[in-house]
């Protein structure tokens, strides 16, 4: 697999830009394994089309064709679950991405391990470092896909990513997230939410 | 600031898991920083809480809470521009996602340069690989923040982001994202869309 550029471009290098047809250009974006139907009947739909929507109460969106398999679970349930992709879990998402549930059990397929969620009884993924149980308060007709505005109403973290004081060390998760068609690892913390203005004593503690 | 975790997890090692009380836990998110108002009376705000909600047309969502100042500026005048964060702007989007524009014209405090946008004429950021301007075509009240549906009119891409066969190369972007609180780079591709069925022969292509 291609390494990353050891191209250093900055800035002023991205001035002058060139004009390309209107497209979904945002990157980079989330990698979830969006989970669905009913533990006889279940499905694994990857979504990069996804995003936090709200913050009180917690709501994520989750962007998916009419035609995938999984659309129709989650219009008949109003329910699914999100699945963080940590990087081994890669090539798993990247085949619930491509191939449809209509051919084949995706847990079967991928040998994930099928849980169910604790309030309303749905598949989660066992092997994610977080899983998060949702239900549907809204469906918005875009165009090409319809939109789905889940509340978070039950959130599961692994054990092993609390450190000694109760706190999640989201770091130790092993994220990935895509980007223009490729899957990232993240690496290289470059700061926290307010380091900018940050006085010295914070900057210090966070310097572990 | 803190490295990468040298932990090694994996799938087995976060089956148990924890409750925790409902959050906005989905990670990692773009970081991006939405431009807007006009030249003369520029705004930015830094959003993690975005995405691609739509292909085609395509479409992002940008939810702000109603008490930031960025949200009358985009109300206003139904247009914003999102501009994705390289490495080296990640302090600035934290400064723009920190202050208040009431406060500060955020272009001068951060010396971001302040272009017009080709369709609108609104401000866009210069040093960002990439700019999208956007109109508002829904606005949803989920609680705490106002999604904004926009539509996505005109791309513009650094020159230096395209290679000699007039693709765009995001991986020379260096671009960041947000997890939990903290920034990231991206490093290391670990696939490709469709990797995990892909022939020898698609797979030795990308192997560059």
């Amino acid at each position: 697999m291609k390494r990353q550029s050891e191209r250093s471009l900055s800035g002023s290098d991205f001035i002058q830009k060139k004009t390309i047809k209107p497209s979904a250009f945002l990157n980079p974006v989330p990698l979830i394994m969006c989970s669905c139907g009913t533990m006889e009947k279940p499905g694994i739909i990857t979504v990069a089309w996804c995003g936090t929507v709200n913050s009180e109460p917690p709501m994520v969106s989750v962007s998916v064709r009419k035609s995938r398999y999984s659309h129709g679970l989650i219009s008949e349930s109003g329910r699914f679950c999100v699945n963080l992709v940590s990087r081994d879990l890669v090539k798993a998402a990247d085949l619930c991405g491509v191939r449809s549930g209509r051919d084949v059990d995706k847990f079967a397929e991928t040998g994930l391990t099928k849980v169910p969620s604790p309030l309303y009884g749905i598949p989660m993924i066992g092997e994610s470092p977080v899983n998060m149980e949702c239900s549907v308060k809204q469906v918005l007709e875009l165009g090409s896909h319809d939109m789905f505005i889940g509340q978070i109403d039950g959130v599961y973290v692994a054990e092993k990513l609390f450190d000694s004081k109760g706190a999640v060390d989201m770091n130790d998760a092993g994220l990935a997230a895509y980007s223009h068609g490729e899957y990232y690892a993240l690496s290289g913390i470059l700061g926290f939410y307010g380091y900018s203005v940050a006085g010295e004593k914070a900057l210090k503690r966070r310097k572990r």
